[in-house]
């Protein structure tokens, strides 16, 4: 193989839920000792990467740090910024997007905002979301605020099941708004792999996720090699049905000592 | 024209939002007058058609009782409980829904039971809709549940602009269940307009309406001849644009009279 960098999903590779894949957190070890870049990289908008950095550590990834993170949220706020410079937000979103928007230089918009004017309307998952919510954020779009998703997986797995994603709120807000978001920054869009080959200051890297329809179709998109582990959404029949091909496929990530 | 029955649509037809069409109001007194069969058809699923009779009387129409109004929330109990008889309904809706559901012999779900069987989710207009119902009703459809829409309009006019409609909703749901809607009760769909012509006895009706994708497509569908009026949603130039003729057009529904 010998890649310089591994982008490594975080949900169903290291861990599945709350529950931890020890295999998987020692190879990831066993790359950084061999002087590996490790960036992981998460669609979920709803923690910070500081708020990453402690489950890592918690989960026995002790040498991360907030550099070796890029969540939906850091990369919005990040691109944003690059885009648009700064400006106000109204953000459906939990507080890890918040954080990220205003350590961005973001101002943060309250919902009568959206009544007169706005810049961005950026929507992530929100357990909190709302009818209200849902109205603010379509007003806003209509009043030609520029509207990005953090990304749009439907569902993600939970303790009770599969659960709403950020892409149902997205849906709801595009049906009101009447169009679909302006940017789409989660995988698979290449934005997030984008910016872990500019932190990782190489693309000579590996994007290593359980997902078909995110991470492999996202890494091909950004012109990435990529590796399937089965440890997470996708199953062994599902490949076979699909078009989308990864590189290689291993069912624990463990494996990978072997090949590199 | 000679129509023996009028199917008339409400919101932007009779009044547009708490302002009432005082010339549409007189329009429709005198058709009853003239003992045509009168019958209000709306997407709204909100409100009950007792609520309705009571808006319409005082609008100034008088005569008007529950069998003269057919709303998305009453179509759809009427029909659920033509195709399946009854059982256990989880509702994303208001009130309106929620009683036409109970008085056509149907159990409502209380919000746990979608974790375990319920035979329909059923899904309209709910200005307390959040997160809990969207992972609810997502959940309920994912195990096996017939999923109804009372209609699919993506916005409706409010006195604060345009308000989220049911269409928005049902999109967060379909997301996040992975399939759109089984059955769509409210217009285009023909579910509705059949059961007009049931209560009218005749299909020798005229449809009456402010908008070209529900009133005048939905119409058509049905086998049944239309009427555009420009006092709602559609304007002279989304006429001339779009590709849905009605087969007559008035500025203001008084202007009938000069033509029955």
């Amino acid at each position: 193989m010998g890649y310089k960098a591994y982008f490594v999903d975080m949900d169903g590779v290291i861990w599945v839920g709350s529950k931890i894949i020890e295999e998987a957190v020692r190879a990831v070890n066993i790359l950084h000792e061999r002087e590996k870049i490790v960036i992981f990289l998460t669609n979920n908008s709803t923690r910070s990467r500081t708020s990453y950095v402690k489950a890592l550590s918690d989960a026995g990834i002790k040498w991360a740090s907030e550099r070796h993170v890029v969540s939906s949220s850091y990369a919005t706020a990040l691109y944003l910024k690059k885009l648009y410079g700064g400006g106000k937000a109204y953000v459906v979103g939990e507080s890890g997007l918040m954080e990220e928007l205003i350590s961005q230089g973001f101002e943060i918009a309250e919902p009568e905002d959206c009544w007169d004017k706005v810049d961005f309307v950026v929507v992530g998952m929100d357990r909190k979301f709302d009818y209200e919510k849902l109205w603010n954020a379509m007003t806003a779009v209509r009043n030609g605020a520029v509207y990005i998703a953090t990304n749009m997986d439907p569902t993600f797995p939970s303790e009770r099941g599969l659960a709403p994603g950020a892409g149902a709120i997205v849906a709801a807000i595009s049906t009101g708004a009447g169009k679909s978001p302006d940017i789409v920054v989660g995988k698979p869009s290449r934005i997030m792999f984008d910016i872990a080959v500019e932190i990782a200051g190489t693309s000579n890297a590996l994007v290593i996720g359980d997902r078909l329809d995110t991470d492999i179709v996202g890494a091909k998109s950004a012109g990435l090699d990529s590796l399937l582990v089965l440890t997470g959404v996708t199953k062994p029949d599902d490949l076979k049905k699909s078009d989308v091909k990864p590189n290689y496929v291993l069912n624990s990530l463990i494996d990978i000592l072997n090949i590199i």
